[in-house]
């Protein structure tokens, strides 16, 4: 039998170094001799890339919540398809900076698209595929904001559109995420995101380990 | 009171002349002093013409079926909520080249995503609204795709995709075309397209003046 791989997937709000997590976790599952892809939502597919460009700076007004939400899950369902899947059957670990939580965090409760929409969508679209873990990094907005900020005026970034909706929407989300975790702790882990860089990879890799020998 | 606007869709296969019997229902309804909208789908607002340009040259293989349907019912929700309605609210017809009928017919029929789904995303996220009248342009795909080729070499067309789908995948949408029409008499009508181009008129006048006379 093939080995079949894990699919992780990393949630939370800005500025609370999903990239560096995914990086140094990816690291740490080639030295266990693990084959990993590290991949993000929306964007993980060539067709998905031009989605995430129309979906960060769309022309005119911006797109309205629930448009918003079934362009998520239309790029979703080709990632899901034409990468994800292929991957996982193939024995190949998938790291995934954002996933369907966040959907039901963002476009959910933060814009107000009704979450018992956005899982029906997921059911039937997605054929209701959930990773293996979803890990949280959890930060108070206001400090993931102002380290989100200080990298932006380093470098050009597409995540200043949802920078810009105020610290009450970032508050819904984070809500959001942290109700997920509470009713899913077989599947998703929190991480207290303010920690240093060392102290989150430990405990990520901590949980990850225990899901590779359950 | 305000007068309220009606809205009329136009669907059909390739080559059924779309845009000319829109055109003329429009001076023929501006003739009668109403105001009136033409727009289409996909790209009837500024977003949704990015939209537009993504389905029909997309990067990489192109879309997967359940992914274009929801691509096309986000373009639709854009549409519906910031142009066709503000307009018939105001008093506006609107004359719209292609609607929920299309999806139904080309990513339902066509492509195999399942209509029950197609249906109810249309009831949650375009809050189940339909046209006062879905014209169709019924034309055999063989002499419709011939049509159209033949304009297509005198004009770079984007509608060049979907005819490169086979004449399979054509009978199966106009079947499904004349089905909807065959359950929806009272809100759809259905023109012989093979007919000339003022034998269309003629009869679409007709019924558009009575729906006007309701």
């Amino acid at each position: 039998m093939v080995p079949k791989g894990k699919f992780i997937a990393f949630c939370g709000g800005e500025g609370a170094g999903k990239s560096t997590q995914i990086e140094l976790l990816a690291a740490h599952l080639r030295r266990r001799g693990r084959d990993v892809l590290t991949t993000r939502e929306p964007g993980g597919t060539p067709e998905g890339q031009q989605l995430r460009r129309l979906l960060l700076t769309p022309d005119g007004d911006g797109w309205e919540p629930m448009a918003e939400t079934l362009l998520m899950v239309a790029d979703r369902v080709q990632h899901l398809r034409r990468v994800i899947a292929p991957a996982l059957e193939a024995g190949t670990d998938v790291l995934c900076d954002r996933y369907a939580l966040s959907t039901l965090s963002y476009q959910g409760a933060g814009k107000g698209v009704a979450a018992s929409f956005i899982r029906e969508l997921h059911r039937q679209a997605c054929d209701d595929f959930w990773p293996d873990l979803t890990i949280v990094l959890d930060i108070p907005p206001a400090v993931g904001l102002a380290r989100s900020k200080r990298r932006l005026s380093k470098e050009k970034s597409d995540e200043d559109r949802f920078e810009r909706l105020g610290l009450d929407f970032h508050d819904r989300v984070r809500t959001a995420f942290l109700d997920h975790v509470r009713k899913n702790p077989e599947t998703s882990f929190l991480v207290d995101a303010t920690q240093d860089i060392s102290a989150i990879h430990d405990a990520i890799r901590g949980r990850v380990d225990a899901l590779f020998e359950a």
